[in-house]
């Protein structure tokens, strides 16, 4: 994977299509919500090729190895072959699942992701990783495996419910906050042009964020080192969804909590002052998050055997992704229960 | 994958092992058969790892999905994480398996290969090709997954009953004959060492075989180009195993009679003369095959339907791997019924 295999446009069409997808024959993998908006569109575009589509339920707790086998089943039963291309349309677990089906078709077929959310278009879709849940496991299987090729479209984000749409600003928050002062600090500009869904503003920053991940993933594919930088918020937000069972925080939301719980860690373990939290706080707080954490759905002891059982885990020690300036992370080894809840009573969303 | 991760050994012990495994904590998948022969040994062998043991059930109708998920439940249940490695002791079956399973937990974790057939020495154990077999078709899923060490014991043959120990030579055979004149005049010569598994011959043997191949897998991983001079015969056996139900022939003893028809059909292209396959005919009649093939099993438009449903199938098209020369084989594409039909009236087994 690399730059030019990655096109960020806007507004998709046959001939830019042809020109990316030389098959003749495709399976379309298509999430069923985006399927009520787009399904028409997206076969008058296809027009030209044999097309199948299999349609996935939506939601984490449709991650699973049934949906991946249902993708297997549509590939079989169409008589597709190694020549064929499976093409994702939808957020990032669709892409994720149909990234897994691609993967291990008769040993890896041509994967063409068009991620459909802006959390996707970021993040998931780049850096190869796939995968479904497994006996309960967040991504217990799956594998590392580069599309052909990447279309992001940002004239698809015009349809996005709101709720969401901001969910995906929180992943551009963290690639400033993680990785890069610079682009944090276009960020404390241009928020207002992100949140009002500005075309321009948005390939900036789409653009901004997939070469950032991007330059990761090409130093540290198999994420056992600087990639890891990108779980800053993570460890705490894979808890806090599970603990909730995935049904009360989109993932982004989570997210926003977990960078603010890692940045109030940091600023307690002197890594960072105060007025870096706040800058951060300051940004989230712009996107009308839901940050009220410290409450009914926050069981300190839950949420810390989750995190233990978050696969990141190296040899029961915990690794967490803190800040040690704005746009630099570094990582630490180990958190005791107790100072988890201490760092929930000093948590003030 | 290169030589130096490869080791062919007379005798493992844990020396040897300990310089190989680094990881703490091992899974070891093993063939229920095999374990009659090695499970004591085995557990002293790796008496210094905190040890997992998975039993297989043997045989291709149990290259199933579900002995995939039998191993990946162990790892999850004995909190293997992805500093764990994965060890396959056993032939062909149980390492695709193992190798499938090792690539897809948790994206991927080490894997190390103890192939205890000359079939999975020479072959199924080099180039990292895995997978199992789903909704009745062979290999459907799986990934290309290298491994991270492939420990290669001599020794191991002395257990191996003698159908399935010819049934390996017969692979051997197939490098000779399809890539290397040099080989097939050496095996020429020593044939009856290798018969009375004489462990000299068997190392120039093995080495040399894995040496073709792994010089071909370098070429070409993903098997689009010089790898498939490897499936000389293979297009008719996986034909003769399918139409059999997989439980009347060896896989190498199919292979020997794709081969003599593959090379029969060649003799009558004019891509090479009758002295070649006369001389390929005496060689496999040294391993005193069951090569009576044109039989109560033999029943030609069964064979052509799973010629055609076999997955190197290419748009329709039939890709068969003939021999032009001892030691040199070209692709034809396309092969009729009728073709057939004529091509199992002249096989003399």
């Amino acid at each position: 994977m690399n730059w030019h295999n990655l096109h960020i446009i806007t507004g998709l069409d046959k001939n830019f299509l042809a020109k990316i997808i030389t098959a003749k024959k495709i399976l379309l993998v298509l999430d069923e919500n985006v399927a009520k908006i787009y399904l028409v569109q997206l076969e008058k575009l296809f027009d030209k090729y044999t097309l199948n589509i299999v349609f996935l339920a939506s939601g984490e707790n449709n991650k699973t190895w049934q949906q991946v086998t249902k993708i297997i089943d549509s590939l079989l039963e169409n008589q597709h072959d190694r020549f064929s291309t499976l093409v994702s349309f939808g957020g990032g677990i669709t892409g994720d699942l149909a990234g897994f089906a691609a993967s291990i078709f008769m040993r890896g077929i041509n994967f063409v992701q068009i991620p459909t959310t802006l959390l996707a278009q970021i993040d998931a879709a780049i850096g190869g990783k796939n995968g479904c849940n497994y006996l309960g496991v967040k991504n217990l299987i799956g594998t590392f495996y580069q599309p052909q090729s990447i279309i992001i479209d940002i004239a698809l984000l015009e349809t996005l419910p709101q709720r969401e749409y901001i969910s995906g600003l929180v992943e551009v928050v963290k690639y400033g906050m993680a990785c890069d002062v610079s682009f944090f600090v276009w960020l404390e500009k241009n928020m207002i042009s992100l949140i009002n869904r500005d075309v321009g503003a948005l390939k900036v920053a789409v653009r901004w964020c997939c070469k950032i991940k991007m330059d990761l993933v090409q130093k540290d594919e198999k994420d056992h080192g600087v990639r890891r930088s990108l779980n800053f918020g993570h460890t705490f937000a894979h808890a806090i969804e599970a603990a909730t069972d995935y049904n009360y925080y989109l993932h982004g939301e989570a997210v926003a909590i977990g960078m603010l719980l890692a940045t109030r860690l940091a600023v307690k373990l002197d890594f960072i002052g105060e007025a870096e939290f706040t800058r951060l706080k300051t940004m989230l707080r712009g996107l009308m998050l839901p940050l009220n954490w410290a409450n009914e759905y926050c069981n300190p002891s839950l949420i810390y055997n989750f995190m233990l059982a978050d696969k990141k885990k190296c040899a029961q020690q915990l690794h967490i992704i803190l800040p040690c300036a704005v746009g630099e992370v570094r990582v630490l080894q180990g958190l005791s229960l107790k100072c988890l809840e201490e760092l929930i009573v000093d948590y003030a969303g």
